[in-house]
């Protein structure tokens, strides 16, 4: 069980979506990934707040495996974000983005994470990504999410950083974007030869795709009869997946599989209501149960 | 082993992609479902062409088990429809619908084929579909397809067919529109309510999804390299699916969920060149070494 380093946002979000709405409520990428992480092994949270993120706040991440030494408060206020979703939750429409704190943010590693075996660079600047992995000591695995914020706008930094990970994490358009193929395994194999080993793709409600060497895993998304709030979804499919693969005592091919059901296990509670509120409120029993309900989701016999 | 009779279109189609065009090719829906179930037992079509539907036409049923008794040629000019794929291939417009001697289709059902124990009724008029089904004499299995311009204009005939029906094979908007709910598992369970044992839903490249006594029953699409032209593969999905159904000695749940992947495999090859090309090549052991493909793409170690 190996622990994981991950810098990225935590934010107060409000979200709107057909089924109620909720209005400055913790939430992050880096939030969403260290809660989910924290189910499978032990996570390094690097960040930044304001003076408005007060001890209640600090509470989503109280009794968790979840280390918060690299969580910088600073004067001024906490990242904010707020989104509207459609009707089937499929779209989202950004009301507004206030960066705050995050605008200045300039990831320090504390010495203590500097040897961090795993490191997951959730969604910000390549180059503060990059300058990340140089306050790092070769870890043995390294994760990157990102989106078509940066792919256009930075794509030079965006390709230095893709050299240095083992494995991509975006979703199906970034996918088509970064590789500008619209065929998903073009797309992927174009990925790869920028660097990563193994790309994950992402697709909502339809689930995910992996490469492989010989060619691809997927795994639909489980159908579920209350969805909420898709916000984090994706920052905690990527928690379940690390985080499983790092408390694993190798990244075999079934261990990297199951790591993919782990994930989508994860983010299928998150959906389930506002924010984090699904996630403060699971237990490690339903996580295995709800494995277990993939695996019957999936099974057929084979010929 | 039982004989599937299926009642629908056979026509010319034209169809542009982004990756190229064919035009005036046979197709319709009870062609590609013919083709796809005759890979797994003996299938008993009804369906009326023009007198422009020659023998060069015909030769796509030649040396399958297909049985064109019931295929009427009257004159006039054959079914003709025209559509456009966008550059995703997700969604087409179509440019025209031609209905020519099919506008007054009125299914014959030949005394030889009134006692098939299988019967699926492709996408026509509702009020026709009962029609097939009072010809014929209390088959064992009976699945329907429909779409939205019968949902929306048709819903009274549409309800008394599907009142007598066991499985209902539809895409993921139609069934959203049909049960007038957005969420997936709840609108399943109320077309459930209007009669089918079993709804399936197609997803296009996201794979299909199945109603079970314990929840559903997914497979994601497989990832392909090349994808020419989606037309007719929900069709031969249901021709594979009911095919390999009609082909078993006993529907089981082992068995429907096979039958799920055989559909998914068949329609894997449709899309992989146009119109009927892909399917007119196919061997089977082409068929079963990609329904192992699909156990590859899905299969984990439970925990």
């Amino acid at each position: 069980m190996r622990p994981i380093l991950t810098v990225g946002s935590v934010a107060f979000d409000s979200v709107k979506t057909p089924f109620g709405e909720v209005s400055r409520v913790v939430a992050g990428a880096a939030t969403y990934f260290s809660i989910a992480a924290s189910f499978f092994t032990d996570v390094r949270l690097v960040g930044v707040v304001g003076d408005d993120f007060v001890d209640e706040h600090l509470a989503v991440f109280a009794g968790r495996r979840i280390d918060l030494d690299g969580l910088q408060r600073v004067a001024g206020e906490t990242f904010r974000w707020r989104g509207e979703y459609n009707f089937d939750l499929n779209t989202r429409e950004t009301i507004y983005t206030h960066l705050n704190v995050f605008e200045d943010f300039r990831p320090q590693i504390p010495d203590s994470f500097r040897s961090s075996p795993f490191v997951f660079l959730a969604n910000i600047h390549p180059a503060l990504q990059l300058d990340v992995l140089d306050q790092v000591e070769a870890p043995e695995f390294v994760a990157l999410d990102t989106m078509n914020y940066w792919i256009e706008g930075t794509p030079y930094e965006l390709r230095r950083v893709l050299a240095r990970v083992h494995v991509l994490v975006i979703n199906d358009a970034e996918a088509r974007e970064l590789s500008g193929e619209a065929n998903l395994v073009k797309a992927a194999r174009l990925i790869q030869a920028m660097g990563p080993e193994r790309v994950v793709i992402k697709r909502g409600e339809y689930g995910v795709l992996m490469t492989r060497d010989d060619g691809f895993f997927a795994v639909p998304g489980l159908p579920l009869e209350d969805v909420y709030d898709p916000t984090g979804a994706g920052d905690t499919f990527a928690g379940g997946f690390v985080g499983y693969l790092a408390a694993a005592p190798a990244i075999t091919d079934d261990v990297v599989t199951q790591a993919i059901i782990a994930g989508s296990t994860m983010a299928s509670f998150a959906v389930e209501d506002f924010g984090l509120d699904r996630l403060m409120a699971l237990t490690e029993p339903q996580v295995k149960e709800r494995f277990r309900e993939f695996k019957r989701l999936t099974h057929f016999e084979a010929l």
